[in-house]
């Protein structure tokens, strides 16, 4: 029984991370799981927001957003709309808070990144493929401020941080998921960790249907399995 | 080394389960776990949505909001700042998919039921206050339904869903936290779970810290074992 | 001709003042007018807004929203809906208005008071409920604020506000009206007035028809002796 | 002791009533109290709105809104806000609700009025000078309609409709405030009423201050008269 | 082949200046372009926004704005509808700009200068009427500041500013369009021009249809001739 | 006097034209004017909005808008500020008029094309580089259409459509500014016009400066050969 892509059930989709992609911010990846391409750009602005200056310690937030070309049907522009949608809303507070595990905000100094990660093409797993390249961004973004020793403590980054889904299709747990399995899966899982391999963030979700103990431990092998070769890509990307 | 409030690790909170709160919705429950207070509304509505019209499906909604005298520092009323903020949507999202799974909504037949979370008094643990209430609300808004015939098949509930939150404070794994050690907390996980014990929705967060798969494992087991406590106490309460 | 509740034409409802509802605002109670039931907040903030600040004066504002589930038929939430109503905001400023009427600004010190009214259920009278019930909020918080040394001058508030519905329905003059005479009244009065029998707001509306000043003195006749009831009741409650 | 404007206490402003104004609605009157300046117009639509199809009755609708440079200061323009608010709210909602009691919208038949009342020049009385001018503007519609044999029956309007305000400054009732009184008046009252003298709408507010059935019985013997001159230039005007 | 109304291709309607509209602003303004009647306020506050304080220079914006009656059938109101429309907007920016560029904003001192242009009526032409209009009421506005010796500088408008729209109707060129030209215009041009006939703006758009360089070159003769009478008429009205 | 990147005067950018960038849209081309990038989507549907069904007419639309990372300092995300800007408003107007030029609606059928110009990167010219690459998108929609016979006619493009800044910098007309020319030029023009040199929008703007008919002249003459340019290239990428 093989997938549609012709990939075993822990395979990833080939996996693309191009740096300096946007000439502007201090941190620019193009990411690419397979068909997913999400544009992930880290800015840097001199100074905190008003509530957290002389602190000492610096900020970092995440907006995630999509193209309303880059879904299989053409999607509302949410500023038309004039409200951004619940899943937006969650996506992006979920990139901000796995980014924010990887960072000293101390040794930041009062410095604010924003990480934009705005998606081009969607085929499945934009969050997760999002969160991989922008911590990809993000250590450029560092190191642009190092280079001009803005920083108040030279290694801000205590470890790297990558992401991936893996779910339950045709009862069994497959990893990476494109929207053709994702659209179907009866248990839909994405899961945030280390280079280390401690977690960061679990979210697993059944879809109209209940999971067992055994397939979440299941989901996270493959998920942390994922994640490892995830990490070593993002080693080679920076090298 | 006791929790403030003296109970042990593993226990939780004093929870009541008040059904009929108010007169006009189809089921109202005002669910306590300590002082966090949520009242939970099962509104019916005949029809579905425009879009679901004709499929002889059913529907079910959820919304989750605070009162702005409900927390320890007032906060402001999103009708007012004329928009919902992302913690809330994301909430609202978590309790409609969490009841979503127990319910067939063929059995419910062309009928839409709203679930309202407003939290009157909070103290920590109110989106799992929120799912354990709304399933007393939802159970009643559907016995109701089933007293008018009004059912197209008379058994639309498959399970009871409980939920209930499990973190890691001063190095310890505790169930049902309350605010006080909410806000401390190293790492934050809700579990939503059947009354057989399997999983419906799993979200561990670590908060500025990671944790290993050992850690994760211990909280699913204490939160699983309150879960099975909580499916209980709502059995009673329909009793 | 009796009333429906079998009340006669001058009696209020049962009315019943529960203080100390909630455990965070300085105020709180939850007020019944039959079976309307608001509950009202008093937050108390040190500092005043921008605009006011040096002026040596306090500040007091009033917010009024009813939960979805309030009424017969579950009404959408002007949160999602990303603006308030036009009713909501009158009756906001109905309550701030009247309540002001009663508090020394000065002797309240640079202190602000926001006053949340959330209808729990709606059945009638719920913005006349709601002034009644601030006012016992309002008087907790002062008393809170006096406890800490944090007023200008001890005795800020110099009278009791309560207010009441009067109508005519069935061509009879009738006090406190439930939604059943609410909603088919040929006129609707709210009167606000203080303990001593002097008017602080009259608004009476013929609804599709036009009153008579004879009217309009039986209304207010019945409207005041209503008001002597609630103030009594409210010295009562803050006993 | 005379009025700044060298006017009685019982006399109203010059007022002036100009039809015509405006050559696109079916209604258009400039009316004028004094310096303020209320552009008035009824604009018919043929149908009703969805809710109402089929019933055989009209509706009307009144908004009210205020030139930024209409004001002493300029104010903020609303639309540019992005929200109406609630005092503009709560004047539109008030010169509705008081020209729906002088017409039949059965009479009427299927059609709509929507009645604008633009504010070009604010010196107090703008929404009683609105109404006024508004029942004009309406008058004109109401025969466009007859004129096109539009109407269900041929006399929509049972009684005209007026306004005025009254209140107490320098501790004596007084007619027809303009923004100077308005601004430093202890109580204030707006009195809408038909052309016998009955009443449609009072709404009568202590500012910052409290007051009698004495006064409020000054105050409506005022209004009243004041109103009886009003309806007679209403005829004039219409003659 | 005539015009409608009676113009030769190459004529202007009717145009009215009335200064002293309104008694608020510093400069107000009724211009009238045949049936097109546009307020122009020009309301000058002390100071400028924050981002340009202590730069020793002025500011000045304006707003443009249509009243829902003003149109044959009426149109939203964009306060209700809760957003400006890209229409508004496109309008309120071009008035900006063109006035800026007659204003020296250093010889203004920090005073801020906000142009309102509010059509009473619209027939065609509403955007050049407004910034014919609105020159003449910064003019009174900019006197006024002098009056008060508030200017950094005593002359800071270096040239007059008017416009006017052309465009191809029935194949030939023709200046001044009324809506019921406009509306099937081939091609619609709108013209900013100064008392020297230098250019400030030129708009040209082809409705549905494209246009040759020599039809442009005839639009932009008539265009500029129209200016340099509008001038005089600026020039009439302020003397 | 060169210029800064070493062009002449009157030569454009280095231009790319990447067709088939994405893979759900119907067309998609990267446009590239120099480091200007615009993503131009069209995006098919079937239908066309309610008020013009059963016309026989085919719609197109378009909407701009700029990533936050697009610019030299990160710009606020217009969804977040739940609000379009005047100057994207503006621009997608411009778009939408200029494209709707080139296609004979009655051909396209009742099929709906939106067209979605979303900036990558933004060096000056974004506006003429989207209108450029958007013609590009709109001819493969129309052939994706062609080759599923679903046009009314199988020519529905007239014509070509391109676009190119033009503007006065440093005393000199020159063509396709980017941002360090247009920043500071004198004069700006925005030029739409077809392979055949005539017009479809002129946009010339003073900032801050006026100017003469003969600059308007020489800006026209190196706008149009630019435009010759684009459209050849536009023939290359599409054959």
């Amino acid at each position: 029984m093989t997938r549609a892509d012709g990939r075993t059930d822990d395979q990833l989709r080939p996996v693309r991370l191009t740096r300096g992609f946007q000439k502007h911010p201090a941190g620019s990846v193009l990411v690419e799981f397979g068909d997913t391409k999400v544009l992930c750009a880290a800015s840097v602005t001199e100074g905190v927001p008003r509530w957290r200056k002389g602190s000492g310690l610096g900020w970092l937030t995440a907006e995630y957003a999509m193209l309303p070309s880059a879904t299989n049907t053409r999607s509302d522009r949410e500023s038309v709309k004039g409200r951004v949608g619940g899943r937006t809303h969650e996506i992006s507070r979920l990139i901000g808070r796995s980014l924010r595990a990887c960072i000293d905000l101390k040794a930041l100094g009062e410095n604010t990144i924003a990480l934009d990660c705005d998606v081009l093409q969607a085929d499945g797993g934009t969050r997760t493929a999002a969160i991989t390249g922008a911590y990809v961004a993000l250590a450029d973004a560092v190191s642009w401020l190092g280079a001009r020793n803005a920083l108040a403590d030279p290694k801000p980054l205590s470890c790297q941080i990558a992401a991936v889904s893996v779910g339950v299709v045709d009862g069994r747990v497959r990893l990476d998921l494109p929207y053709e399995e994702d659209s179907r899966a009866e248990v839909d899982m994405n899961v945030v960790a280390t280079d280390t391999g401690t977690l960061v963030e679990v979210q697993g979700t059944g879809e109209g249907a209940t999971y067992t103990r055994a397939t979440l431990d299941a989901m996270l092998d493959s998920a942390l399995a994922g994640i490892e070769e995830l990490t070593r890509l993002q080693r080679e990307a920076l090298a």
